[in-house]
């Protein structure tokens, strides 16, 4: 990829980015496109070519079990399809997060990995070393936040590098907000 | 203040910074200027024109109270000689980080508040409204942060604005990872 900077003088923005919760088709969650903006109006500017964003989507290995509830599994290959069509769904989001970058101007990559998203990224993020991290984060309460869990507290504690945890926008919450 | 674009539309940074706890003359702490060196060298950049830094210190009510053990005080315009060279300790510090800011060029804010920092530092980024607050941190293992406590990790989860806390290098670590 061609930058205006040696690559090794930008800096690298990791974008922990995942799927809404809220419709069945893959798009990005309000708390991930929030992320985003925020990079990109705050910290990137108009300055595109100091920096370099890398997006990581971090596909849960049952993260689509309710819905698969109702079908019958015979063959080996009926797993395969499901991985396919979570592959697919992963790569429409991250065509998402490129599309943008690539419209910005701003020089990004883009991957996918299985496993428990909180790990995988902190995992991911110690290998990649990023500048900064940036996660979104559904801004719950207490009491949601013991019920839903958050993948931002947990890489606040324990990435290496540093984070920042950028909260949805009261305006932009769900009707359930521990939607997104 | 002139800055070359409406100040509306700048990235507005807090840095919360303090003294040395090292030696007796008035300098930052090394993690203050570790956040404030990854602020210019990571997200300012090139783009001096882009952003603007706020500066907050602030001066627990008796920070110095070990210094003061041998002293006598007898009148009360000894407390004000106190008070007074605690501001100007204040004012050095601050001095530091605006004539740094004027050489590369980023303009710049900077004032001191009294009381507990954690809780101040919070309540000035309430009043702010900055896009991100960045606070220095030891990197202290767990057990040392139960003795020493830690004010990066109460402005991440209190405070109402986006927060990055950067860890001092291992490298600049000093001979007791407390002091800083």
């Amino acid at each position: 990829m061609e930058t205006t900077e040696p690559e090794a003088n930008v800096t690298r923005i990791m974008l922990a980015v995942n799927e809404s919760s809220i419709k069945g088709y893959p798009h990005a969650s309000i708390s991930s496109r929030g992320a985003f903006e925020w990079t990109i109006q705050k910290i990137v500017r108009s300055n595109t070519s100091g920096f370099k964003l890398l997006f990581l989507h971090v596909q849960a290995p049952h993260e689509d079990g309710f819905e698969d509830m109702d079908r019958i599994y015979a063959f080996p290959e009926d797993f395969n399809t499901m991985k396919h069509r979570d592959q697919t769904r992963g790569l429409h989001l991250l065509e998402y997060f490129v599309t943008r970058c690539h419209e910005i101007g701003v020089a990004c990559e883009a991957w996918i990995k299985e496993g428990d998203p909180k790990e995988v990224i902190c995992r991911e993020a110690k290998r990649m070393q990023p500048d900064l991290l940036v996660v979104g984060n559904r801004g719950l309460g207490p009491f949601q936040r013991v019920i839903a869990g958050t993948v931002s507290e947990f890489c606040v504690k324990h990435a290496e590098c540093p984070v920042v945890s950028i909260k949805r926008r009261p305006g932009e919450t769900p009707q359930d907000p521990v939607d997104d």
